[in-house]
This record gives structure tokens, sequence and C-alpha cells, in this order.
């Protein structure tokens, strides 16, 4: 048995998750835009508490922090993201990146424990910049020119710019090394309710959400809003109105148990008080890890676009602009959480979709992946209140931490 | 009777109207927003058109220009506005403001025509900075401080700002003469197809409907739209889409033969794909020219909020942000503009209430008004491709002028 140095400690992860906070405080939450002060401040913290785990950390041309070991044996990868959304909570991406330098810092350095823990902190996976930017790096999916079109969503600057800001300019990116890690592991906080309400202590993921979207353009007349007859009107915007109700009402009975859909952007066009839009657009996009679910679904909204454009008096353009590709989680990896949470959770753990996306989706793409989800108190997520009991979160770590060694062990 | 000269001249009407659209051409139509290069030398233009007409023409501190005649006698106001919406159309404004300076062609010089025609072109009826500044301003409804806080909704530079540039900053706004006027004569494009339907030359207006304005909030819970399961939703896009789709569904019962409403302007927060708007805010636009219809309407719209918002999932905040005050049309002047149609349109009239806001119904509050209505073809405006057919031009000029004398004549 190992002695206690090598036992998970609740209280040094429960403080290091503060000190992180302290960095960038909005609030209760943090606001850490990628390659903010604060978000570079976080990763130099991190970079400097490697050494204890026994790695070497390096912070590599796109912005991804990895931690690596010179220790024998198999290599378990782990981590998540430390920029946030802007004024969002403390714990969205922090609590993957310390349960990785928390089982760093008891497995590495313990001489009964086999193989070491390497940390990956992966630049920008809020999208500020991208979609998922610093991990797509790290397994080779992207290329210098996506690097030059990416734009800073707050401010417009380019992501060449803002690398030259924060120095890191012109270094290398890192890449995996074939065959270098037994899989990737990471923790996150569930971001939805199902583990409060059912009074869980952990999720275990089976699969990542897949998300479509579709640009949905509806054509009618621009016209005054004085002198234009009720009944001589073409008001595309009252058009796509109709059809987002159309989805509420005829979705569910096609829809799978866990699928969401969200209209989250809606233009109209010119958008004046005294003028009929001429043209509105929206926004759809859907989730689900059965892509049968999806097909069954863009077949209902493309024949209800059909139907509405021919029926008139508005033209409907439907237009798939993402197409969704649901990651498996690797089953020996959800099998060591489920034992972990045995040992650590008294068994309260249940197998989940995750329908957030996350860096895992894009490392699955490579080595088997694994997810751990801890409760999130009211489901809230990218919101400055967001926020995970300490109980929860000392419970979580132990059973990531025994997760990796059970992998490891294998 | 007198000699050819004082005749109305349809070619030099329609070579005026083609003069205007050759200054700021956009297509077939205009660009010339307010002070925009191609305003101020269409301005210029008519000034020095004014003298042919027995007018002396000034250009005042908020862009009115006004020509006065010295001819003895009752004096009647005419005009419109030379200012466009964005990318618009060649007649919305410089139709009337052309036959009232006809009508000053041919009624000042003439020594059998008893009275004279004063010309006025109104600055900003198409609301670039407000909302009828240049008439507001003559009637004197409009103070300093409405200018210090009024902006160009175009490019956000001040009207201040933009005064000075066109060198007017720091003129005398010109003001009413109480009693100098007999009343106010205005003709402008139909800009609908009342007239165009029914085959019919002339619309003598009755009424210019009032404008009621209204805010609608609808406050849900901003969330992720990939963790928040349907059934946890608190949607307030959704909420909106509905209430549009339901106002739709029980207006046409509850409302006049001529009730037109509109919503022009819908924007979400935070408005990004992925995430449940928390708040989704409608403007909504209703006009009649009968406050009883409206106040019906409203009622039903605020009790429809009500319910929506004890319902819920959403909270529901209508706001009242601008009240319709209809003008009448004098009747005296409705008399003069059916008698002239029958001598030059064939009496091919019809009176009808305009559904647009008007230049007229400002000066309605200080003295006597009325309009004249020519087809618009397919009912188009704010629009390059509105457009009359010349024949149609021609017979409006000829009932304007006639209405003008007989007006004079009383």
């Amino acid at each position: 048995m190992s002695d206690n140095r090598f036992q998970v400690d609740g209280a040094r992860v429960l403080a290091d998750l503060n000190t992180l906070r302290g960095i960038g405080t909005h609030k209760t939450g943090v606001h850490k835009p990628t390659f903010s002060e604060p978000h570079m401040r976080s990763l130099d913290w991190l970079k400097r508490q490697l050494p204890e785990a026994g790695l070497a950390g390096e912070i590599d041309g796109i912005g991804n922090l990895l931690g690596t070991s010179a220790k024998p044996g198999p290599k378990l990868l782990a981590g998540s993201h430390l920029e946030s959304q802007n004024y969002a909570g403390w714990l969205d991406g922090p609590l993957g990146v310390i349960y990785a330098l928390e089982a760093a810092r008891t497995i590495n350095p313990d001489p009964n424990a086999k193989g070491a823990v390497e940390v990956a902190a992966w630049c920008d996976e809020e999208g500020h910049f991208g979609s998922f930017l610093g991990s797509r790096s790290y397994v080779g999916g992207l290329t210098e020119g996506d690097i030059d079109a990416a734009r800073d969503r707050n401010s417009d600057r380019t992501m060449r710019d803002a690398l030259r800001e924060v120095g890191l300019a012109g270094r290398p990116r890192a890449r995996a090394e074939r065959g270098r890690h037994i899989g990737y592991l990471e923790a996150h906080i569930e971001q939805g309710r199902t583990l409060e309400s059912g009074a869980l202590g952990v999720g275990i993921v089976t699969s990542i959400v897949g998300i479509w979207q579709y640009r949905i353009i509806f054509t009618g007349e621009q016209n005054h809003a004085g002198t234009t007859r009720m009944a001589d009107r073409r008001d595309a915007g009252l058009a796509l109105a109709k059809f987002c109700v159309d989805i509420d009402e005829r979705f569910p009975a096609a829809c799978g148990p866990r699928t969401v859909w969200t209209t989250g952007s809606i233009t109209l066009e010119p958008g004046a008080p005294s003028i009929i839009p001429g043209k509105a657009e929206m926004l759809f996009q859907m989730r689900d890890d059965d892509p049968a679910v999806i097909d069954r679904l863009e077949h209902m909204l493309r024949n209800m676009a059909t139907k509405v454009g021919a029926r008139g008096p508005c033209a409907v353009a439907l237009e798939r602009i993402r197409t969704g590709v649901p990651a498996m989680m690797d089953a020996g990896f959800q099998d060591a959480i489920e034992a972990a949470s045995k040992d650590f959770a008294g068994g309260k753990s249940i197998r989940m979709p995750s329908a957030a996306g996350h860096d895992a989706q894009v490392l699955s793409t490579i080595m088997p992946a694994g997810m751990l989800f801890v409760p999130s108190i009211g489901g809230i997520s990218h919101h400055w209140t967001e926020n995970t009991a300490d109980a929860d979160i000392v419970t979580g770590a132990e059973v990531f931490v025994d997760a990796c060694r059970r992998l490891l062990a294998r």
C-alpha cells in the first residue's frame, strides 16, 4: 500500500480550485477569455505546480500546456481547460485540470503505482476563437490556415495577433506521440441536472452527443408597415415564428429520450419597427448521440420547410451548416470509472451521454477516452453562479484518481 | 381665364422629378439620407427654382427649406420632403415638393389667381434623426434639447454634428406665423394598392392613422443548449415566437377593416446558437385611425401577455412606447380635392385614410390640412423599385394645382 503522501488530498484540490478562482475573479465565478491576462496567469500557475507531480511543463504554440513525465511505464493523459466563457463559473474547465494534477501528484511519485499521469490544459475549449482549437491542434486536426483564419469573437482581433501578444507566436505546436498514451481521461461538471435530481455523485459518460446546426432563411417581401394591408403581406418574421412553434409542436413525438433542440438566434431584416421584415433567419441546433434520431428529425424539418415554402407566402431555405459526430467513450474507461465509483462514491454513479461538447471528443479520435461528471447545483453552467458542493468535488477527485490508477494498472 | 403660362405643365413636372432622381441616384431610385450630400444638393436645386415661382427661399437651422411669397392675399402652404429612406424610391417626398412648386409656378405669377402658394421641403420626414423633426420644428413642437439628443440612425453621429457639417448650425429655425396660411396641402404616393386595385387616379386623405408601439420582453432562463433538457427549459425566444403566432390568430377577429400590425424587430439574448435565450424582445406596432379599435386590441394584447406570463415558463413585460394620435384632414380641403378630381381625373377618386405618417399630420395640429395620393405601382414604397405611371403623376399634378386654386379662391 502507498503511504499517506500518495493519497488524494481533498483540501488541496479545493484550495487549488479556489486559487484559480482568485485569478480573473467575477463575483463567485471568473472571467478568463482565451489569451486574457487571467487565462495566461492561470496557465503559468499550473506550470509551476507540475514539477511537484514529476512533470515538465511547456506551453506550446497554440496555448496548450502539457506536463510530460519521464517515469517509465504506461502513461495516461488527463486534463481539461483553464480559460472560461465570459463572466462564467469557476469549475467549468479547472475542475478537470486540478483532478488531473491531483492524479499526477499522487500517482507519479508513488513507487508502488504503475506508470504516470500526464496533465493537459487545452486551449480555447470554450470557443472564443474557434472550435476545440487546442485539442484539435494536438491530435493533428488543425492547419496553419485554420489558425490564420481564426478570430476572437469578443474583439475580432486575429488569433495570430493574440498569440503574438501573449508571446506564443512562433513556438512549435505539441502533437500527440503515437502510442505514448493508453488513453485520455477528463472530468467535468455535468452542466445539467441528471446527477443532482438522482442524488448521484458520479456520471460515467458513455458518449458525447453530436451537434447538428442549420441556417433557416425565410424570404418574404419587405414593405411599409402602415400602407401594406394584412392580406397583402409576405412577412418573413411571422413565417419564422410559425416555424418555431411548429417545431415545438412536432418534435416531441419524433425525438429520442435525450434529444435537445434550440433556436438560439433570430435575425429580422431590416429589423425596423415600421418595416415588414422581408427576410428572417434563424440558427437552429439539434443534439443527440444517435445519428438515426437526428436523421429522422432532419427529414421532418426538411419536409416542414418544403411544405411551408410551397404554401407560401414566404420562401424557405434550409441549410445544414454543422454536422454532428457523436463520440463514443471507451468501454474499459467506463468500467474503470464505475469500479472507482463503487469504492469511493458508494456506487452512486450512472452511465449517461454528455449533451455538451468536450475536448475528450477530439482526443477520442486518436486514443481511447473517458469522461467523469460531478453534479452541477441546479444544472447551472456558463454563468457565474455555477457551483458544485465541496463534498461532491472531493468525492469526484477520489473517484477520478482511483480510475487513473486502475487504468494504468491494467 | 389665365393664359397658357399659368397652366400646369406635366412635362415640366416630370422633368423636375427626374432632375431630382439624378441627384443621389440608386438604380431607378435614390439614396439621399438626411443631410447627405445629395440631400443638400437637392435642396439647393429647389432653392434655385423658387424665384421663378415668385418665392424667396431660405434653408433654416434644422434643414427646412421654405419659399415665401410677398404676393398679397391668402396663402396656402404646400410641400413634402426631399431626403429619402436609404436606397429607396424617387417619388416618396419629391412628388409633393414638385407639385407644390408647380402650383406656385402657375398660381403665384398669375394676376387672375387669388393669393399664393408657399413651398416647403420639410427636413427628415423619413426619420433618420427622429420623428418629423423638420415639420415639428416649424409648428413649435421641437426643443433645443430634442435636437441635442437626436442622432443619425445610420452612423450614430449627433444631429448637432450633422448640422455643423452641412453649414446649418447656428441658423435660426423658421416658425409658423400665426394666421399666415389658410392651411397646408401635401401630395404623396399612396404606398399601398388601394388606388391601383380600384383603377383610381386620386386618393383624398380623410385622416392619417396613429401609430401605437409596444416593447414586449420575455424573460426566461439563459442556459446551455446541450445539457438543459427540453422539460427544464424556460426559452424566452420560443415564448416570443408563440406570442407572435397568437397575435396572428387572434387579432383578425377584433381588428378594424384597415388595422395593420407588425412585429418588425426581434432580439434574442445572448443570441448564440448554443445558448437557450434567457431574454427575448420584440417591437410591436399597430396602426389605425380609430383609437377605439386600438383600445380593444391593446386590451387583448395585455390580457394575452398576462395569461402567458401567469402560465409560464417565461415572464412577460409589455410596455407602450409610442401612442398614436390620428390626425383628421380638414373637410373643406377634402371637398376641394374632390372637386378638382372631378375636373381633372374624371372623378376617379376615393376618400381614404393614410396608413403611413406624413408631415401633414404635424401641420394639422396648427392649421387645416389636406392630403392627396397618387397610385403606387404594386403598392411598393421604401424600395428603389417604387414607381407611379407618368400619366398618373401628371393627372395628380393637375388635380393638386386645381385644388390649390380652389382653396385660395374660397
